[in-house]
């Protein structure tokens, strides 16, 4: 994802999730894609190694954020804290794009099993990313890794409502789900 | 997995956990999963679809174990103590098999990024069908899709302890991990 910009990464990016959306991905090529951002072919693959990076070619931004997110909250604060301000960064990171970006991108993810496990996996990877931040702060290796988890399904649930209801933004929705479960949860 | 019996299932199991984690799990056919246990490809096939089910074909009976550990939680608990009801119980069902065959089911997996990414497609439709099951004693979608995601991030973390130190039973690992992260997250 990324922040997004109307450039020739944005424009492609766009291009390519409205049309595995019409078309399904499978079906989409990458010249299509170039076609309908009004690019060519090579400018697609000088930003794209392939069509699923279009999908998936945010993700080191992203851990990159809630780590950065980790490292830069005060030393005084606990673990929930900190975890929380990692999902709402990683909710401003992602909440930058189009609404309708997101939404594409979750729903043709949703269509194929194999987008799915490829999604899971970088979504644990970006846990894993997290886990290791939140350690390096001094929680434990169990806490750490649980309260990863604990952001990355707060962030999903907090996107499947923000994009169910536009009322909010993603960040508020992300909160809201924090502020609603958290008190459950200890 | 599933409570493991030394009969032909069981025998299979293990053969094949032995093999996959000596050569790998590619180059292991059933031919020769079927010979170390003593019995025939065919029995290997009465038994198993192919070599992946193996490793993955005690999903549903997990996700079953799961939603009953729910369902017959006194009605009068909050949902805190119904998840960790749920985690212990997996944790009885997974650590009924012999603690080699859960090694090597782990290692196996996390030797091949499909085996990996299958792995969490499983946990996924796990995590779903806890949510469900919490959804319906009256948890918000939010709080049990979390709570349901927080069971599996224990049970992962109290298995990789249990693996790492074998002094406690799994179900005493997850319970410790468990009762060690509870009051951070809340």
């Amino acid at each position: 994802m990324g922040r997004w910009e109307p450039n020739s990464h944005g424009r492609l990016q766009r291009a390519a999730l409205e049309l595995y959306a019409e078309h399904g991905f499978e079906a989409t090529t990458a010249a299509q894609i170039a076609a309908r951002a009004g690019l060519s072919e090579r400018t697609f693959y000088r930003h794209f190694a392939d069509k699923r990076e279009v999908l998936f070619g945010g993700t080191d931004a992203l851990a990159a954020r809630l780590v950065a997110a980790v490292a830069g909250a005060p030393a005084s604060e606990g673990v929930t804290v900190v975890a929380r301000r990692a999902a709402v960064a990683a909710a401003e990171f992602i909440g930058a794009a189009p609404r309708e970006m997101v939404r594409d991108r979750r729903d043709v993810i949703a269509t194929s099993p194999e987008l799915r496990e490829r999604d899971l996996a970088k979504v644990a990877l970006v846990a894993t990313a997290l886990a290791a931040a939140l350690a390096e702060r001094g929680a434990s290796e169990a806490l750490a890794l649980v309260a990863a988890d604990v952001v990355v399904s707060v962030l999903r649930v907090g996107l499947d409502q923000w994009l169910a209801s536009p009322a909010s933004s993603l960040p508020q929705a992300v909160r809201a789900v924090w502020d609603e479960v958290r008190p459950s949860l200890g």
